[in-house]
């Protein structure tokens, strides 16, 4: 098992980037398998991120100890009984070279190099249990550190997300091997349309694309009639001629690294006059976003410019009435768009979520109770190096826009009557992958296309 | 949402048979999703067995009790916030009406309603956590019941798995569903074969036709051309034209039943002499189980019938030497066997395996350690309406064939010079699902073809 001298020195690297943050010592565990209906039926496994990110390998039931750039691994050889099951697994010598260990140690001494080191708890509870165990704490609830540990486990949580927030070379390597095959699974559900007759069998020609490149779901699948459902997670409603086909859809690659990509496609290969008016705003809000995203600018400022896009788009097609400026300070824009226009992207689709805002959010900033800011999960100052949903969308849901206090609060923003000529449109979102540089963003899934004629052409074959 | 009378009288009758065998009350969880790499990111949420056996629909979060054969339903009405992500959910009221519960009652009720109640511990860490603190108990840790609840549950566990042993028509009418999916998805495999470079091209044509019919893998596929490793996970080998094909890959139907299929094909679509001789032994010894199988007859015998077939035919071969009878029991048959003959099949793959071995061993019966027959899952005389998989197969596994105590042990049984002519059969598996009636057996996959000359003529197409 040889990894390229790059990946090792990346990772290295990644290492002393967090040493140099930080005073104490790390440990990071992989986590092991959730059970399914039974504790040896499990999940596929999925290693936590953080250790991903400084290990580079997925290992189960491992740990790393990390120590002014060191590593130490923390695993046990398998189990030459496993052999039958399971085949020769690497030893924990293979391992260490291949991350580039400085040393390597059986679990159970982990115990003794435990006492004082900072963790991110990981999600499967009985690696948590471990460490907790492992750190000789009081184990007061499942989520909660105990006090002694609070303050190096936030300053450890910050330190992180400082040091993965921009990506580096190896890492951008794996993201647009995720994009590229995001992108190609998107073509496929494209072009499986015509033949299909449910949701289930676009999806199935798209996860198949996934499969086949021996890369996995980075998160549950959108693949819907009824988009206005955020996240629908449900197949099973045939196609019909005038259906728009919302499908959100992203690859992880087997190290880890996630794609997401939203695309909407008319189910008879052709956009009805209004589905076109209205993917035309969602699709100048998306263009105009990604023009305007370079380092240095707030990514509030791009959703909030999103909102100014859509605005003007509606208030154009006469649905909404008034000023694009006023109509978002009013929020109108949220009864069509009622969530954030994107998210950090990397080892998770919503890049360290698990560290609830401490990666998606510049210090001292919280999450706002505006209806039409408390969803964005990214406010902070873009940067060279990071990478981006934008992911702008038009929805009639429901729920919104039946709302009594809605009705009443936005009955002169909102043209109700004219609503009515645009209900084929339930559901539009645009979403692509969007590297922040010095110079002009970079979009790893551009070569998806998201223009209607174009689309309409790979639809119709 | 109505649901035919028939399942919900089904209901009824499974809660009633279960009240038959018990004089407490029961709760039964559904548990909740398991997080992936952050909270928010789940795996696809799979119900509790038990839950889904008695209440029969995947609801997430809720809870039943079932006291005398009347049922009480505990769930929260969806909260309305959620409408905009997830549409319109049913409400207490319709999951109630839908599994023909008693009464229904919001979850916080639950605690009241549980001191003396029995259960079965779910799978995901909050349910569990839940479960002891509704009952009230010490949590010493996280898999081990309190000492006042291990008797009762242990009654419980014997109670469920007698009631779940064998199966109504609204069961089999399911797993029949899962069966035809899982042939549908093998054939698709084989057809796929000739235009594969990967396994994983072939497992993404057979996991796409799971996906197209809404259901989803009963466990973790295996597609492998490596079949000597009993649990091989991963695809990325390619195919070669010498290669046999080894696939284990089982469809689970919404509601939550399982199919659990093997089939091994060439990769040229034409068996080699040598793979076709193996294979012959293991279709024998398939069809001989198969032909056993009746009420009254003991699991066990038909893996020692299993176990005398394929010896029988390896020294018609002449890879091993001596009597068959003798053979077997020394254990000969295991160094190529060691697998046993199969095991229940129903709501889980290895159905009721989270209650260890309280379905699968007749009571007072425990697991051998002898090396040919320790790995046995089912040891009970059959029963009409069991459903048990019949899975014979030959494996040259390195580990076991080159063990030195195995060498010395079986040095005059296996002619080893001549067994090197057979290098290009890694692996061979021939499974089928296998219903236990008054009369002949009824393979519920018997329409997926296990005879080489039909699986040649498929793949060559």
């Amino acid at each position: 098992m040889t990894r390229p001298t790059e990946i090792v020195e990346t990772l290295k690297n990644r290492r002393q980037k967090l040493a140099q943050l930080i005073s104490f010592p790390v440990i990071l565990w992989s986590g092991k398998p959730s059970s399914r209906n039974f504790p040896h039926n499990t999940f596929p496994f999925r290693p936590s991120s953080h250790f991903l990110y400084f290990a580079g390998l997925p290992v189960e039931d491992a740990a790393i100890r990390l120590d002014s750039g060191k590593l130490e691994l923390f695993m046990d050889d398998p189990n030459p009984e496993s052999t039958l099951w399971h085949g020769v697994m690497p030893t924990r010598a293979q391992i260490a070279e291949a991350i580039g260990a400085d040393a390597a140690f059986p679990k159970q001494d982990l115990a003794s190099r435990a006492t004082g080191a900072a963790t991110i708890m990981v999600q499967d509870s009985a690696t948590r249990a471990e460490q907790y165990m492992v750190r000789n704490m009081v184990r007061n609830s499942i989520q909660q550190s105990d006090d002694r540990y609070k303050e190096i486990d936030l300053e450890l949580a910050q330190a992180i997300a400082t040091v993965r927030l921009t990506h580096d070379q190896v890492a951008l390597s794996q993201l647009m091997s995720a994009a590229a095959c995001t992108m190609q699974a998107h073509l496929a559900g494209m072009m499986a349309t015509p033949r299909a007759k449910t949701e289930a069998m676009v999806r199935a020609a798209m996860e198949g694309v996934l499969i086949a490149n021996n890369m996995q779901c980075a998160y549950t699948s959108i693949v819907t009639v009824h988009g206005e459902v955020l996240h629908n997670q449900v197949y099973h409603h045939p196609l019909q001629p005038g259906d728009l086909l919302l499908v959100d859809l992203g690859a992880e690659t087997a190290s880890g690294w996630a794609a997401d990509v939203t695309r909407t496609w008319p189910v008879s290969g052709k956009f009805s006059p209004t589905q076109r008016d209205i993917y035309d705003v969602v699709l100048a809000a998306h263009d105009a976003c990604i023009a305007y995203a370079r380092p240095g600018v707030e990514y509030q400022d791009i959703h909030l410019l999103a909102c100014r896009v859509i605005a003007e788009g509606l208030v154009n097609l006469g649905i909404l009435k008034g000023q694009p400026e006023d109509l978002v300070e009013m929020d109108a824009h949220a009864l069509f768009f009622p969530h954030g226009i994107g998210h950090l992207l990397g080892l998770d689709v919503h890049d360290m979520e698990d560290l609830g805002d401490i990666a998606g959010y510049e210090a001292g900033r919280v999450r706002s109770d505006r209806f039409g800011l408390c969803f964005l999960r990214l406010h902070r100052p873009l940067r060279s190096g990071m990478l981006v949903t934008i992911e702008p969308g038009f929805y009639q849901v429901p729920a919104i826009l039946n709302h009594p206090e809605n009705r009443s609060k936005y009955q002169d923003m909102v043209n109700w009557d004219y609503l009515a000529n645009f209900t084929d449109v339930r559901g539009i979102r645009i979403e692509d992958d969007v590297l922040i540089t010095e110079g002009r963003p970079e979009i790893l899934t551009a070569e998806l296309p998201a223009t209607p004629n174009i689309i309409e052409q790979i639809i119709q074959g």
